[in-house]
């Protein structure tokens, strides 16, 4: 049953998956989640600091990818259809996007690890509490202090909707 | 001896400190770095995705911080003097500015892992080869599209300096 | 595309999944594996002596469980479906059985190794090269030597066709 | 002094070894047990999901092998004195056999983890509770699904005494 | 602000740093300390099981050494000026010394475990709780029994003050 | 087959033990030793800064114990007989010997590690090549740097046997 993909801007909608009660499924190491895209809907560029996600798409069209560490900054993607399977290697930034306006897409992600943690790029950079100086944030992308304070404000105004 | 802190847009050098040659170095698990920063430098936002980083300040003063992870992003940040320890949990978001106009600043890192990697996090996003879509960008940032190619056109620069 | 399940006997096919190829990929820890079931067909009882794996059904219905350890031999089992997603702990001897006399079904198992291993366990134990002595496993499953002697052969056959 | 050997049908007993209570004892990540056995006494085949077993001999003689995984299933094995010491590789199938019909013999076992998991092949596979359908082991074990009825309630009555 | 040397017969001063309060900093796998030497003061050879040590000094000037294992005893040692590096591997043999006669010294150790340990060696070898035997001891370092005896009752007085 | 315990001046012997050869035993993460002791024979005071060790009394009698880290260094020891088994914890310093004047001892030890390293205590700090400056040892040990001169004497000739 499709989840709702209308709560947030980006469009779309990540579960966590009740797999059937284990003794001792809290030693396993794994964590698993449903992911729904609307059309055009987005998992935003994110992070897991401890944990390799395997990504199974059931149904629909993905397109997916990650920036692999400096010195590169190599950009790896891949168009995914039902069936397809593609690795995020750990701590590494990456996406998944649905390219179709008409119909939606669903996921499967494995985590390795009981505890991945999760660090959207966007709300840690411009919406962290409190805000993070905007010297500090102008320096490094490169851009004027008000369009950091206008990135922040709008951050801030998502995380308190 | 001081390092050249010209050589970047942020004002800061990261070199890698050679320690005293042992037997089995390579099995140990660690890095180790000297961090020189020029007056109101930067080591801007990056993560290192396979290790802990503990800071150390040998001289100047340095305004350190970093963010944890969904759903809090909440940021801690410290003014560190000369003497003064800090530490970067694996995987999170962190930086450090020298707010004083006049004078440089030197840390040493050291990170708990020998390969511990580093995703300058600007330079991930917009500076990517090749480019991620600005279609993700755009939606993931919330800003226009010719915001995101303006930032794109500016890191690619950078990288081909 | 599916594969041919009349290879074996059981009626069933694993096939390893070619991912993209990723810088370090052999460093991320994890194995990937597409099964094909013929109707009626089945993964026999096996353990991955080094994995926990995370099975994601794509197509079909499958029947699958898993036996405890000692002293409980707790077997524990569901009827998965399209989208179903299943964990079998590390070591425990597990199979998946299709119930549907007419379809086939597809799932992709992910493996928490690069290097998980596998042990069927009839062929382990009947059909080992040399032969386990029959006086030992006959004492083991507490039937006569002449049963084990046909299981042994039947095995043998099969592992040299 | 020696252990009772007539407790169960396969003449071996297995008993965990109290040493020496150590402040922190239950961090070091081993367990260590001492196996008696009957004259034509046997450890039946089993596996441990989470440990390598270093077994040494006490008294008597023991044969004693191991099954290595698919697709080789390798049956390596050992006639040992006392003094003797022998390696069972983690997760592999293995057992311990007494050939002497007069003699009982003493071994000690020692686990590369606090909590090794043993599972008995046949009491998993053809006693487990609830039984494992009759179709699915008949199929993988290539036998008349009344062999296997006949197994499970043979196995089903053992672990009921 | 310099810390006590004078609490030890040795001459240094070994505390634990309190750094900024983090969520989850107990996960971290670290330790810190600051260490005070005074003139010719020093921290006697020691070792810790479950840690490497990185040292960086902050003041004044240290020898610093360490030992390789069997069968080498290989001796590494160093003379180390503030801003200077120096790894001690875990478990092996170090110490660090002060050789100025007129002015203290100052480093920062981080150790890669949250529980590393520490023996020191004259300590532990000498000044036991109970003692060990003086065969054993005299055995071992080649001297008469009552040189074994003088150091334990000195190592025992001083673990009595 | 007894080993000859005359080589060194402490009466101990300790061989590796070549067990069966096994595809992959080289992962396994274990090595195991026989150590034979003379009448009043001693496996001197030593560390291994990478395993536990379990050891187990084949013939004879021992004397064995171990220190536990600062601030405690509390002695435990036991006096063990044929079949006894007795855990030193990683990296802590223990011994054994035997008390029998008469009559030889031997014992198997199984460590965590397939390389755990040694460190024999006074080999380590008297016998180190090049040798530790006198000035280090005879703060350390509290003791007049002639002594320190003797046993750094007496260790070297011992290794340049």
């Amino acid at each position: 049953m499709p989840r709702d993909t209308n709560t947030n801007k980006v469009g779309s909608n990540v579960t966590l998956i009740n797999v059937m009660r284990l003794p001792g499924l809290n030693t396993l190491g794994i964590s698993l989640a449903r992911i729904d895209y609307a059309p055009l809907g987005e998992n935003p560029p994110h992070a897991h600091p401890r944990a390799t996600e395997i990504l199974t798409v059931l149904e629909g069209t993905l397109y997916a990818g990650f920036v692999t560490s400096n010195p590169d900054n190599k950009f790896l993607s891949k168009v995914l259809n039902k069936g397809d399977v593609f690795v995020f290697p750990e701590g590494l930034i990456h996406f998944q996007f649905n390219p179709n306006p008409y119909k939606p897409a669903v996921a499967i992600a494995a985590l390795s690890s009981q505890n991945p943690g999760a660090i959207t790029i966007a709300n840690a950079v411009f919406g962290s509490k409190p805000a993070i100086s905007d010297d500090v944030l102008a320096k490094a992308f490169q851009v004027e202090k008000n369009t950091v304070d206008w990135l922040q404000a709008q951050f801030w105004a998502d995380n308190h909707n």
